[in-house]
Order: C-alpha cells, then sequence, then structure tokens
C-alpha cells in the first residue's frame, strides 16, 4: 500500500494515541497534526506523535487522504463546514472521534453531500483520567471497542480502508447505526452521568442539613458516584447532542422511581424483593458481570493455600500468557485451601496453564 | 475485669465476625450463640467462633451479661419482645446490628422499659458478598463505622462498656440518633442502592430491544451496577423499615432530575456545564475516599502498561499483604484509573501497598 498523509485534528489524549496507533502499523505514514494551543502541538512534535503540526486548521487539509478530527463535538460539527468551503484530495476518508453520532453523521452529510470525499463516523470507546498529548498512549483503544457508525457519504472501502489505518490500535471494531449508538450510549453512559452527578449533589445538599451523610459514605456510594468527577464540559455537549435518548432515559426512570416509591408505601415487602432479585439476577446475566471484562471470560480454578507466596509461583509460570484478572475465592474457601481463579483472554492460553500448572505443581486444577 | 458471659443471636458475617473481634481482645470471655439453622451453628463452633450454640433462643439469654442480636430488623424486633418475657441478668446489656435503628430502638423501649435492662442500638457498617459464619472475619470491622444509636434504656456506662467489649473490631466508634443514622444511611446507602436497582433494570429491559447495550456496558455502568447485586431480603427490610426518608429521597431525586431535563431541553449549556461542575467538586471534598462502610472494598489503580512482567514486580512489592484480587482492566476504559485494579482486605494493607507501590516504582497510583 502507497504511503499515505494522515491528518489529525486534535492532539489531545484521543488524537494523540490515534497517531501512536496508527504509526505502531504503519510507520511510513506521514501523521500532520492539528492542535489550537501551543503545549500540546509543542509536545506532539516532540513525542514525535506527529510529522508537522499547525494551528491553522486550513492548512494541511488539503494534503490529507484521511482526516481525523478529534476535537470536541461542537468543533467537529465546525471543522465538517470548513472541509466543505476548501478543495480537499479525491476521495479523502473524514471521520471523528465524538462521544455522540447522530449529531455529526448529519453535519457531515448536510455539509458534504456532493463533494468527492468519503465520510464515516467514530467513536473510540476509551479514554482516561489524564488528558493531552502528554497522555498519549498506544495501549489506550486495546481491546476497547472502536465504533463505525456509516453515513450516506460511507463507500464499499471506507471502513475496510479505516480498519487497516487503524489496525496498531487493536480495537475491537463494530458498526453500527449513529441513532442507535447514541440511544444505547445514552442507556448505559449519559444518562447513568446524570444519575451519578445528581446523586452526588443530592448527598451534597443533605451533608449540608446532616454532617454524617458525608463521614459515612463509602462502598457502594462510592462507586455510585465515581462518574460524578468527570470532565464537566465534554458531558455537557454530550447531553446537548443526544437530547432525545437522554430525555427519555429519564422520563422512564422517573416512571420507575414512580413504581418503587408506590411499593414501599404500600408496605408490598414480595414486589420489593422481586423488584431487588430482577436487578440482581439481570446484571448477573449481564455481559458486565464477568471480571475479565466484555468478553466471556476462560476460567481456572487452582486449588491452593491462600499465600502470597503460593500466588506468585503461579503467575510466575504464566508469565507470557493473556491472564486478565486473578481472584483468591474466599466464598469458596474450604477451611484451609483457599481457590485461586485465574481468568484468560482465550481458550489456548487457558489449556497452557492448565498444561504448565498441572506439569510444575502438585496442585489441584479444575476448569469451568 | 471479671470474666463475661456474652450471648450472640446470629451467627452468620456479622455475628461471627463479632465473636471473632471479641475473643481477639477478651480471649477469657464465654460466648454463647443461637443460630437457627444447623449449618452456621455447626461451623461457628467447628471454627470456634463460640463456647456454645443453641437453635433456641431463650436458652441461653438468661446467662448473659451481654445479649447482641445479630438477626435480620424483623427477627431482632421479634427477640426483644422475647427478651421482654424471660428473666435476664440485672443490668444485662442488650444491643443488635442492624442496618436501621429508629424501628429497633423504638422496640426496644416499647417493650424493655421498666425492665432492669440496658438497650443502645447499634449498626457495625462493614458487610460482604459472603455471608455465613464460614465467612466470619476478625477483619471485616476494622476501619468500619460501628454506630451506637442511645435510648431511654442507655445508661452512663452501656456504651462505655460495649467500646471496651468491641474493642478488637479496631472499628470506629460513633454515636448518633437513630432518627438521623436512618437519615444519613436514607441518603449514602438505602436510596443508591433503589437508583442502583433501577438502573440495572432499565438497562436489562432497554437490551432487550437494544442489545449493544449490554455489550457496551462497562466502566461507570458497572460501578454504579455493582451494588444491585446485594442481597434482596436485606434491603426489602430496610427500604420497609426507613420508608419516609427513602421516600422523601426518591421525590427529592425526582425533583433534581425533572431541573436536570429542563437544562437539556432549554439547551442551557452554561447551567448543565455548572451542574456536573457542582457534582465534581463536591465529590472531591466529601470524605468518601476515604475506607470503610457498607460493602467497602479497598482498591487501589496503579497505571501501568498491560504486561504481564509489570504486574509480578507490583506484585512482588506486595508480598505479605492481604490481596484479595488483582485486575487487569483491559475492558473499556472510560472511568477507570489505570490498568492494574488490586483488592485488599482491609485499610491497613492498602496504605502499605501505596507506599511501597509509590516509593518503589515510578507507576501513577490513585485509591478509590
Amino acid at each position: 500500500m502507497e504511503e499515505k498523509i494522515i491528518y489529525i485534528a486534535g492532539l489531545g489524549l484521543i488524537g494523540g494515541s490515534l497517531a501512536l496507533g496508527i504509526k505502531r502499523r504503519h510507520p511510513h505514514y506521514k501523521i500532520l497534526g492539528y492542535n489550537r494551543s501551543d503545549k500540546s502541538r509543542i509536545i506532539a512534535l516532540e513525542r514525535g506523535l506527529v510529522d508537522e503540526a499547525t494551528d491553522d486548521f486550513k492548512a494541511f487539509a488539503p494534503l490529507a487522504d484521511v482526516i481525523i478530527l478529534a476535537v470536541p463535538i461542537k468543533q467537529t460539527i465546525t471543522f465538517l463546514k470548513i472541509l466543505s468551503e476548501i478543495d480537499l484530495k479525491e476521495n479523502v476518508i473524514i471521520t471523528d472521534a465524538g462521544s455522540t453520532k447522530l449529531e455529526i453523521v448529519s453535519a457531515a452529510e448536510q455539509y458534504l453531500t456532493g463533494r468527492p470525499v468519503q465520510f464515516v463516523g467514530s467513536h473510540p470507546m476509551a479514554g482516561s483520567h489524564k488528558s493531552g498529548a502528554a497522555a498519549a498512549d498506544v495501549h489506550l483503544f486495546e481491546n476497547a471497542y472502536y465504533i463505525f457508525t456509516p453515513s450516506k457519504l460511507t463507500g464499499q472501502q471506507t471502513i475496510a480502508d479505516l480498519k487497516d489505518l487503524l489496525s496498531g490500535l487493536q480495537a475491537r471494531f463494530i458498526e453500527i447505526e449513529a441513532a442507535e449508538h447514541d440511544r444505547v450510549t445514552s442507556q448505559i453512559s449519559h444518562f447513568p452521568h446524570i444519575l451519578s452527578a445528581s446523586l452526588m449533589e443530592q448527598a451534597g445538599d443533605y451533608a449540608a442539613e446532616h454532617e454524617m451523610a458525608s463521614r459515612f459514605a463509602a462502598g457502594g456510594f462510592r462507586d455510585m458516584t465515581r462518574i460524578a468527577e468527570s470532565e464537566p464540559g465534554m458531558w455537557t455537549s454530550i447531553l446537548l447532542t443526544n437530547k432525545a435518548a437522554v430525555l427519555e432515559r429519564i422520563s422512564d426512570f422517573k416512571q420507575r422511581l414512580d413504581s418503587v416509591a408506590e411499593l414501599i408505601s404500600q408496605n408490598d415487602e414480595n414486589a420489593i424483593w422481586d423488584y431487588f432479585a430482577k436487578a440482581r439476577q439481570t446484571r448477573k446475566e449481564m455481559e458486565i458481570h464477568k471480571r475479565g471484562g466484555l468478553e466471556s471470560s476462560f476460567d481456572i480454578f487452582v486449588d491452593v493455600p491462600d499465600e502470597e507466596d503460593v500466588i506468585l509461583e503461579i503467575l510466575e509460570l504464566l508469565r507470557g500468557t493473556s491472564l486478565v484478572n486473578v481472584h483468591i475465592n474466599e466464598e469458596n474457601r474450604e477451611d484451609i485451601n483457599g481457590i485461586l481463579q485465574i481468568s484468560f483472554k482465550n481458550a489456548n492460553d487457558l489449556e497452557h496453564a492448565r498444561q504448565v500448572i498441572t506439569s510444575k505443581t502438585a496442585y489441584k486444577v479444575f476448569i469451568e
């Protein structure tokens, strides 16, 4: 494949990590970057994330075979409009990295239809507490979902070409319609952020009159409010670009709160029990339950005493295998023997582990 | 101090762990136990949690200097009534371990007033996904809040005597009025469980029509629904014994959802930003970054490259600490601080790990 010129607008955590992922598999591609502020632009050049960088978005656009807009949603839409007004390479591929997709895909279709360009929406589903080019990490997208949302401007080859360009990310590529992406993420990401922030505010206001509220808050409360510390700007634009889906989830949820309140008022013990039991069962059945991540994990159980040394001994034997979780199962504990549960990414590593542990130790091994 | 006879009714996780904590500091005290089912009663005897055990609650009550009711809330109230009908030692101290306090304290005052007994409500704020005498752990309450809720039957010495009895728990003892305890816990524990269960049910129903919802669920969603897997029976009785406070929190929260929905409908960007910023600030200022409390886990996040060697290097440093789980966060990384997540049995080991890793490696460490 011939050398290509890739233009990444926005050299923060996402844009910078995409650059590293592209260079990992395509070291000869030329990567041009745009960043408004000097800081990340200079760091990106120093770290070699990009070969050249500008603070004038229009400057490199005409040179690019692929343009990746890794800027906030509003700016992404502004840049799509600008791209519609300048001469670009024939069949240039344009994509983005926004957390909501319908408004961006619609803007692309509105501004770019009739132009000789390809467009597909992108949502690399990864992030970090860190930000800026300094935080760019070639590992950021490994095993993360990278979602493509096709548009009227997506050609036969558009997504295939991007998958090749981005293969170094080692992400899990998925195609989904933009509106459905926004509905799904409203449920599992956008609305939960509202719940978390609202619970945090409610508890904060309550603690002003009930000071123990902040002292006793722990465990479950801590889990439920963790994402309330997310960056306000990003979540503001997410809500404003996914209004319909988010508002629908809010009103659906209020009805659920009403029905729980009704059960409590009526002392309907059985119905409340069923409500908690259903929620518990639903979560156990959902893929999120797997400690190994979104994919089903491959577990081996080793019957060892509950001692760090033994655990390290086992892990030493497994050097190089793709283990994703190590758990000391106290639940299944026989008085003396703890049961060590190790989860792997795939069946081969599981089988390898079984052979190594059985051949090199005397511990009993179980596979479920 | 003379030998005492302690009677613990309910030899599950809480009762069994209390027994271990008492023996730790008062090995000569005699501990009698009650448990209806054979299983935990037999395990409690085998593990030496108690010196003698019965399945007849009344049997040991007259012998006791201290009676601890570590059974479900309803049964606690039933046992208080039974205790009012039998002869007890003069000035016997009676306490409980329920998650809500007002109904229990009221029942104690109703049934025991005029009798020569002392009563104070207790809420040891620790728990586990494990249960039964087999899961009893002398470390369970270390650094956790142990709350006393005084009653009309609480004497000058009652709480001081219990603090001495329970000093081996190494818990943080606090006194608070029963009604205030229930209000505070409705906000930071009871209502959040409703939020979590309702979000889980909502997502489950949504996933039936939008299958990607279960595939993409990760990070923040997993955090927010973790407590939806709690034991239904316990939470049903908690809601039913704290109705007023919980219903008030539900209706307050619905108003907050309404105002967020209003801001979104009106595209009030600044107000939405302020809303998220306030929640973020409130959480940063709250004491929730500390340990101790319901379902408290002791997790450290280490920002390392996803390589077995690095993980083994870290685990080597942690030799001898009570780690219970090692997780390599390789799923969608949004909202996750660092790749390596290590969970410990108690706050001391967590702090030890933090110091060792920060002093001996260059990896960033996050707690909470």
